[in-house]
């Protein structure tokens, strides 16, 4: 696309900011006061609490409240603008970035397009595989989950039945170790009230974790206890396994073992989403854009990238700051007080990631968090991790309708959520006939 | 499909529901008591509380909390099956429904389909107008209203612009008049925040009324008031107009004037979805199945109809009673008694509907009320209006979030669920690109 994109030339330094996750809202609140004009684009018109994601998948709660639209987010700073778009690629020379809707110039652009899903190069798993990475996935998934109970009312054979209501998920980090309890909990509480005709001693949940540990990025303690705590609750965990292929159906593992199921939750990596257009010596291992100590992208002056898409290597940060929500945020606010500096001439501060620690939920009554020295697991750090979350949400409304759920939940031990919704269900299905054997 | 569908045979005799809206639901629960075998097909998994969809399409409450999964709603009810499935044909001499799961056999059937969006035939209409009766269509219908404002932002041509940002809506019963107080709302006290960069004063919504007064089925005073309202809203009315043609752009009248939009909404009549194979006889104009006093379908003994799908013709209701929740849930209310009647060898009672009333809402304060006698418009209809829709909605946990999302919108004349979410999107920026003239 050669035309130019419609928007106001308001004679001011024109910030792009592509991508509206943690990192690219904090970096536009935090230019509120810059006299310059900031352009949020990106091709969902609402910001997305990702770390919730996977109760949106399991019925816990309802994607529209942990998703807050962009435009009401900005609606008092004078000098956002917003575009509903995918940047398709950057002109470093002549400074443009094309766009679905045409090209837009800019003086200073910023990076912060987030993560996607790592296959590690294995198409046949990315085809098969379901993803929980974005709203869309996490309700496909939900989708997925309950019209799966339906289908395997209609079948006499065991395995068929198993391939219905077993789940494979793969990857031991906080998202896959979430999911797993999640998918428990319902297994519990929910399911053998809905399917009285299933016998739920069939169900398996099974958990796959590369490595010796879960949670890696936690401490030793935490990692021990969600492992109980899965267990617990049934959760089969297998560490040191490595999946080596999935046809739709049949999981092959490097040792040798097999497991049948029809969904395999791939929860095992991410890498970083850069823009084509930037100098290759700039993209590392795992797609992310090697930047300064000020976000600057190597290689260019005017060009950021903040959050998961960026690595910021020093002797601290070999491999850069962990792909999650405080070290984007962090950076996003540090950058744009920055770009102030730079609007005004003064010398830039270099970034310094405030760790302060992190925690992952299993079920009820049931977390574990590390927090800065302070470690505990269990009921009071279910609490904590509710908290945190809770006042994390953007917007007031969202706060009070996830609070609402999780009372709710937590009393009636139910999901109210159960809801087979959207027109993904039938390719799904259609997807799955061809990959049944028989 | 040949396949016999599983599903137990507990030696007893079978019901089966086709349709879970408010008459099939209401008939369920009638028969909790019932020595028999109650099975409910759907198509989707939930029930949806169709009265409130139009505040789905605008943006006021989330698509999840007015529908409510049928297993939920029945879980302590014993006799009751559930079967996620489409209904394709009956064969009533072997007594089977074919549906997409494989046969299963009847020994009475209740067909409570309801009823689905009328065209009247009209081919082009259908292809380009926006229905909205189903979960999926509101969702949709939002998901265009907000794309429709992204867009606008891009273009400079003011025909193009208004294109995007005009709507009309045919069809001036509740519907009609709901969606047009609702987007006027939004047009009020929502867009101008959200799009500063658009003038607001350029759009426009016409209502598109085939008769001489809004809301038929009210009092004439509904209908006056329903009107001032509207106009004080900013709504253009159009009386006496019929649409004689709409190619997704320009919107012809049969007075010969014309309008341009892409999103014409079309609430201008329902007709009845009976099964294929039933005697044509049953079939009367509007496609609703003819039924006698007890809702059996003439021509049939064990079979029944309830709801929108059935025209119970007597001398007091020549058409049948009106296509709306409450002669649907007294009617399966009522089948249900009958039923147990029969299966006890007891003589059936007749039914007889008694009408409570009716009601619309036009937007913040302004409601139109008719109960037995009683009249109201204004405030306190506005609070009947909310009072009498919140406690018809299923399930305890939707029932607080949508008294809360109303609470907010009335505190912070704000809509809470702005989001563009789904993948329907990009099929309709598709298609219409190709209705765009140039």
């Amino acid at each position: 696309m050669t035309q130019t994109a419609r928007i106001a030339d308001i004679g001011k330094p024109r910030i792009i900011i592509v991508g509206g996750g943690f990192a690219g809202i904090e970096l536009a609140k935090s230019l509120r006061q810059a006299d310059a004009q900031v352009i949020l684009i990106d091709k969902q018109n609402h910001h997305a609490f990702q770390p919730l994601l996977y109760q949106v998948a399991t019925a816990g709660l309802e994607a529209d409240s942990i998703v807050y639209p962009f435009r009401k987010i900005f609606e008092d700073q004078k000098n956002f603008y917003f575009r509903m778009a995918e940047v398709e690629s950057v002109d470093t020379t002549r400074q443009i970035v094309h766009t679905t809707i045409g090209e837009i110039t800019y003086d200073y652009l910023v990076i912060a397009t987030g993560a996607t899903t790592n296959y590690y190069g294995n198409e046949q798993i990315q085809e098969h595989a379901v993803p929980i990475k974005t709203i869309e996935d996490s309700i496909a998934l939900r989708n997925k989950i309950l019209s799966n109970f339906e289908r395997a009312l209609l079948t006499d054979d065991d395995e068929q039945m198993n391939s219905l209501i077993d789940y494979v998920i793969v990857g031991g980090g906080p998202t896959g170790v979430e999911i797993a309890g999640a998918l428990a909990e319902l297994k519990l509480h929910v399911f053998p009230q809905d399917y009285r005709e299933l016998d739920f001693l069939k169900m398996d949940i099974h958990l796959i974790q590369s490595g010796p540990r879960l949670l890696n990025g936690m401490s030793e303690e935490a990692s021990l206890k969600a492992l109980d705590f899965l267990q617990e609750l049934g959760v089969h965990v297998w560490l040191n396994c490595r999946v080596k292929s999935y046809d739709g159906y049949t999981v092959e593992f490097e040792n040798g073992e097999k497991l049948i199921t029809r969904t395999l939750i791939w929860a095992a990596g991410v890498c970083g989403m850069p823009i084509p257009g930037l100098r290759e010596e700039s993209v590392l291992k795992g797609n992310r854009l090697q930047v300064d100590i000020y976000n600057r992208v190597l290689g260019y002056k005017n060009i950021f990238a903040i959050g998961d898409v960026a690595a910021m290597i020093t002797r601290a940060t070999p491999q850069g700051h962990p792909m999650m929500a405080p070290p984007a945020m962090q950076q996003g606010k540090a950058l744009g007080k920055n770009i102030c500096c730079l609007l005004e001439g003064k010398p830039l501060k270099a970034f310094r990631y405030y760790d302060k620690g992190s925690m992952a939920t299993i079920g009820r009554n049931k977390a574990v968090v590390d927090l800065n020295g302070y470690k505990t697991q269990g009921i009071i750090a279910w609490f904590v991790w509710m908290f945190v979350h809770l006042i994390s949400i953007v917007g007031y409304r969202n706060r009070l309708v996830v609070l609402m759920n999780w009372m709710w939940s937590y009393f009636s031990y139910d999901k109210g959520i159960r809801l087979i919704i959207g027109n993904k269900k039938e390719k799904q299905v259609a997807r799955e006939k061809e990959a049944m054997p028989t």
